[in-house]
């Protein structure tokens, strides 16, 4: 399950909060935090790690959930007459009276082992855990029905996190592949992982995935309810909603995407544009206000989905259904109106206690990015924002998850708490298992590179001891540091491939006899930082001459 | 010699002013900037372009060149004990007294034909073209020895420019080899190429790649230098230099790095960094400094090396010998310290109309960034910056094309007039072929996504023609729209690879069913932009429903 011989998954103190250490041939070792998990039989699933915590906390009942319907598995089930087994039939809740989200606890004053968790994971106090999630800086996706799920939090204080979208579509893809690209992008290092499934078997493919994912999963209801109404948005109902969410809730979902802010009035904004609406659930939501003339059911409705959320503490990531799609549409009236319809939404869920998450988009041209994260925090009170990209530029199909990273690294600087991927894929098909890794590693990357500008501590302590492996040709180490050790070593290895390449001074971009750290390392162990225009550089001089007396480097064995 | 079916290159007016036409599906065209040249055999090489402008002027004369000398190629024509075949033996200089740079005509006023051809290409004012080079705002290297090159500018004013770097070393590569990779670099948009070879066969390397580039040629002279001294380093003199320098003039060689600014008191101030020196270039310098205890011989020369610059119009591109190699060293006292003398040396170039740019890092935190340029212009009196990068994070060898995307991009936001592209292979080996273009790709759109951002005129043109050709399902257009239309094409027909697939109204991620472009384009195409909010919104909806009544969107065959 480790991605490099160097690597190992740790764990540390009583809660078991695991971390990756790489060993480094020097001896010292590099800790980090790892979202791997610690590895599952698909077949059989991660053990229930949060399950004893949700129990001695004493305030939730295990109940039967709702029936399992033909239809939740769609039309493919409808022909075969049967639904897959399904994988658990109980689901938890609160006792009457309690409510069991974070943002609750948070505010009541109680530590909960989620947050101890967090913070051992952060490497952070507690109390700014607690005092985060309570003001709704930050949250912490943690259905009470997926306890197998390693708790992590998502919040401008800490780590810049990084979503991975996976999912079937009616033309692509198997259960087990899609279990694959879960374990593939947690290898690499994602956070959360969103099944966006729109094709066969929703329901149990979505089984499958959160019984094996250890981190928090992500949804977008409406696609299976337009699954449940054959594909046409405007047979959907506020009934049929429903009982996807509790569907979903009693699963184990840990947050759900609600295109609560396609208002009726803000669709006609986006009739100008050049790629009008581009959000699918937004334009599912829109297609429905406009044959209705009615507004969105899932706004009208808000409070009582509020209240469904309380019961199971999933999180709401209140979707951008009017995000631009490409640049010329970025920060436009559409937009900008149906993020201060999610501000208000999430001063209401905050009323029930309810974590909250808000989507931002899309495309955005570079000079107009920090403007979406500004606005957004200031309008929804700091709520994390979660945003996909920005693609910087429209230009560059099969490259947009360096379109993106670009926009993705600049608006997680200015404060964006978590990054959802964009793969090579984007715009012309749906990512497989390398299209995965590419997107988990680039969003790896941006939001590192985010975390540094930001200062956060320790950020930097990565660059640097990869940086000094470079400088003192521990190529072993360098590799073994690279968010892809894998791939380092094989490029390396493509003009150098013998074993002792690995420890050269050299590598063939320059050559034996021209490298410039080696001329540097050379002037430094000559001259140290006693070194100092002032103090005797004639007479060192003269010692460097003396002591082997010249940069030149004796060419070594060709590898 | 074209990317796609689709491009044609194409001229316009009397000076045959090159660009790129792409003929789409709906019969309309989208033209750009083209660099690719118009091909040429590496055995005869390409027509001389500006010969006749410059013969024209009747400021230069030809005269025998400096004649070559087995060294020029290194020690492996020592071996053969014969030099390789040349290409010319006569060069061109100006006549006695007179100022052949494009700098001092403009000036004097003087509109070149190269001016002319700038000014066609970018779409803008000669008067601006001419003003700019006046002032030293921007540059265009046109060595009068590289008639073959095709007149391009390097200034904050226009569009951001993309260096590629290609050169043999010790270890690696063929003369066929780097021509070749040559070509792959200009016929995927590199502005202009720098041959860094360090191995075998320089000189005659350098000849193929000069007669055959349509872009400008920047060299490090210092590299071919040290092999004419067998490497090492403190046997470099000023006149081996200044012959090597002689040497690649009359080649033709467009724009050279000279680290001039590494003085000898600035070194010890890189002592304590984590990775020293990274600057070949400068490492070289740096050493010598220190073995001989003498100030810099490029700075203690500048001003004669101003002289031969002049003879040539040969631009500098003043290095930045103690640039930062990691993150952690950004922005320090040595980098800033040299930056201040290369701000002193582009004023001393000045004086002599000789143009400049300057090179800047490297290794910069995000945060970082914009001081770097904002510092450099101001400085530099607003000489064009030209940076390799920077990459905003250490951790992700591999993938530094990425890492560095993302600095380049925001720093060319800030100003930077030319990027100096990173390759995948960085830190690990020489860019083979594929990395050539990967890195070439990379920076293209990083660049373009910084003309969008500085909101320089019709910048966006591109990116609106990409996204209507996307909204309204013009798959072919899109395809041939994209900065690689053959990875595009490829990557969507990895699912769908049916020829009908190509005008479908739907792709692989969502399936026929559940396109969010094809739902919106329904709601505009039966509301238009006269929907709005208060006129008739209830009869719009019943109509809808009537019309087919429906988002929902009938399956098509499966391609």
């Amino acid at each position: 399950m480790t991605v490099h011989d160097a690597h190992t998954r740790m764990t540390t103190g009583e809660l078991g909060v695991p971390f990756t250490r790489v060993a480094l041939t020097n001896g010292e070792t590099f800790d980090r935090y790892c979202t791997e998990g610690p590895g599952s039989d698909p077949e059989v699933g991660l053990a229930p790690l949060r399950e004893e915590w949700i129990i001695a906390r004493d305030d939730t009942e295990d109940y039967d959930g709702r029936e399992t319907q033909l239809l939740d598995d769609g039309r493919s089930a409808l022909r075969r007459g049967a639904a897959a087994d399904q994988w658990r039939g109980i689901a938890r809740r609160p006792r009457k009276g309690t409510n069991i989200t974070q943002m609750h606890y948070a505010r009541a004053g109680v530590i909960t082992r989620e947050m101890e968790y967090v913070a051992v994971r952060e490497g952070c106090d507690v109390e700014l855990v607690r005092s985060e999630v309570a003001a709704g800086r930050a949250i912490i996706p943690a259905n009470v029905n997926h306890p197998e799920a390693e708790p992590m939090i998502i919040g401008k204080r800490f780590l810049v996190k990084v979503n991975a979208n996976i999912g079937n579509s009616a033309v692509t893809s198997s259960i087990a592949e899609e279990v694959d690209k879960l374990t593939w992008a947690v290898t690499w290092g994602a956070d959360t992982v969103m099944d966006l499934s729109t094709g066969e078997d929703i329901h149990t493919t979505r089984e499958w995935i959160m019984r094996n994912s250890p981190v928090p999963i992500g949804t977008v209801p409406i696609y299976q309810a337009l699954e449940k109404v054959n594909g046409e948005a405007d047979r959907l109902t506020w009934e049929i909603f429903r009982d996807t969410v509790i569907e979903q809730c009693e699963q184990g979902v840990d947050y759900m995407t609600i295109h609560a802010g396609v208002l009726l009035r803000y669709v006609p904004m986006t009739a100008d544009r050049i790629t009008g609406i581009v959000s699918r659930g937004g334009s599912i939501m829109a297609g429905w206000c406009l044959a209705h003339h009615e507004e969105n059911f899932l706004y009208t409705h808000f409070d009582e989905l509020c209240e469904i959320f309380k019961q199971y503490d999933v999180s709401f990531s209140l979707g951008d259904g009017l995000r631009p799609g490409c640049t010329a549409d970025a920060n436009d009236e559409a937009q900008f109106s149906e993020l201060r319809t999610l501000a208000e939404l999430t001063a209401r869920a905050w009323e029930h206690d309810v974590q909250v998450m808000v989507e931002g988009p899309g495309h955005v041209p570079l000079n107009l990015v920090e403007e979406n994260v500004v606005l957004q925090q200031d309008w929804c009170h700091g709520a994390p924002f979660y945003t996909l990209g920005p693609l910087a530029t429209d230009i560059a199909p099969g490259y947009d998850h360096i379109t993106s990273a670009i926009g993705a690294a600049t608006i997680a600087m200015h404060g964006t708490a978590m990054l959802c991927y964009v793969t090579p894929k984007e715009h012309l098909g749906l990512p497989d298992r390398d299209d995965v890794k590419t997107g988990v590693i680039t969003y790896k990357l941006s939001a590192h590179a985010a975390d540094i500008a930001k200062g956060h501590p320790r950020a930097r302590d990565w660059d640097d001891a990869l940086s000094k492996a470079r400088f003192e040709f521990r190529w072993r180490d360098q590799f073994a540091l690279s968010l892809d050790p894998h791939t380092a070593e094989a490029f390396h290895d493509e003009t150098l491939p013998a074993d002792n390449a690995k420890t050269a001074h050299f590598c063939s971009m320059c050559g034996p006899k021209f490298c410039s750290m080696k001329i540097s390392q050379d002037v430094r162990e000559r001259f140290g930082s006693t070194l100092t225009p002032e103090v005797g550089m004639k007479e060192k001089s003269a010692e460097f001459v003396e002591l082997g007396g010249t940069v030149y480097v004796e060419p070594q064995p060709r590898a």
